[in-house]
């Protein structure tokens, strides 16, 4: 059995030391410089997840992209700071060999676990009434980086603009999405999927300025058996900026799975130039 | 000339190891079990504002609430973890000796600075049309917490309820604060104002439960400049959750200066029992 490209993106080999793991930028994540966001944030997430300590699920991530990941390995420390009585605290970071030799940090993490009891329970963020996902056609980007092949985009609202002119007027994006090929979502791949959104300053300006994410924040809403039935199916997704100021824009945004449960809720504060 | 209770409040004084400080809660801003979780955000920010190598002002914050603070002495390490060029990662973490006589970790932190250069901006959340701040009267709450007697909060909707009898329909709230006495806003006042609303889930439920912010982080949107700008004169707040489901509920909140300058954009998450 063939292993899924998101599985061989953030797969971590214990070392010697408790929470330490041993990791690679995938290729097949590659996006301009560096691997996509997304799969760091999920290397993240993932070495909280197969810690021998951990308890409970995820409740909140945020990543912070300290420097950019280059190729090749990478080191992994997940330590669990704080354990209480349901809940976990946990630090995070990801370290790489630079080109003078020493050991860098790239990203920092931190993350909460929970054991989640059932408790009363509303959701006041609907998703949106729109279009099933074979209802619009799939986003492909010919000559595109790498990482969007990795997943099927079906936008229906809020597209990459064709036309850099200048012209953008709002920032909300709404979107299908799932890994091509499918694969049965888990927290490490929800928090890649976090990342999914092209950056809104580029769809508010219609202008393509150099940007990269500085800080993402994750917020679980779901538990593993919510996951597990949302299976292989489409998620739906919107973002959108609340605010551009000197060099920063924010990115809050949702995502639901395809019949309508809200799994996450995130945010990310966005460098841009210009 | 008298210290601002704040002042007192996140006030740190640099021990031998560097980025390591000595802290003590403050009992003017005691809230049921320990201080406001307001000022331990302000006092992570604080621990990065006096650091000798700090570069830029913040533009992330995120604080993880680990474990109750207790009364008396802890200390605060914040340690710059990567400094680029014009951007620098932090990470922080408050630790207080515990009943068994160990250093145990209450707070984790990650913050990121920033040189900020002027560049296009556009604030696509223009602050609400309101009545002014002295179109509203102060609440008060008497027999209340300490800290709440810290700020002068002139809600205009979604008040606290009266009666908890389970009749509650949404979660937006909506109000005028300001430091009382008045201080002069800065990113450590900020940090702890991003925390000043009451728990979402008594206003959507109208019942009265058990709860404790697990993670917050805050986005900055402004510079100091404009955070002078502001002055003492009050802010505008408002938030509101997205879901709550099974322990835990989210809170996305805005502040915006008197004048309406979009200063900070805030997301938390909130455990609660029932």
């Amino acid at each position: 059995m063939n292993v899924h490209p998101f599985d061989a993106a953030v797969k971590l080999t214990p070392l010697d030391l408790p929470g330490s793991y041993a990791g690679a930028s995938s290729p097949a994540y590659w996006n301009m410089v560096g691997p996509f966001g997304g799969t760091s944030a999920a290397t993240a997430m993932q070495s909280v997840m197969q810690h021998p300590e951990r308890l409970g699920e995820p409740i909140a991530l945020t990543v912070n992209y300290a420097s950019a990941l280059g190729p090749g390995p990478f080191t992994v420390q997940a330590t669990p700071v704080r354990t209480n009585r349901s809940t976990q605290h946990w630090t995070v970071s990801l370290s790489q060999l630079d080109t003078s030799g020493a050991q860098g940090v790239v990203m920092t993490a931190t993350a909460v676990t929970a054991v989640r009891r059932q408790t009363w329970s509303v959701n006041d963020t609907p998703m949106p009434t729109v279009a099933p996902p074979d209802g619009s056609a799939r986003f492909t980007f010919p000559g595109g980086v790498e990482w969007i092949k990795r997943y099927e985009i079906r936008p229906l609202a809020g597209l990459i603009p064709n036309i850099w002119d200048g012209s953008g007027t709002g920032s909300l994006s709404r979107l299908w999405v799932r890994d091509d090929p499918p694969r049965s979502l888990d927290f490490a791949s929800l928090a890649a999927l976090s990342d999914v959104f092209f950056p809104r300053v580029w769809l508010r300006r219609a202008t393509h300025v150099p940007v990269g994410t500085v800080s993402m924040t994750v917020h679980f809403h779901a538990d593993s058996r919510q996951l597990t039935q949302s299976g292989e199916g489409f998620l739906f997704g919107q973002a959108q900026a609340q605010t551009f100021c000197n060099g920063f824009f924010d990115q809050t945004a949702q995502l639901w799975s395809e019949s309508g449960t809200l799994l996450v809720t995130t945010n990310q504060i966005v460098y841009y130039k210009e």
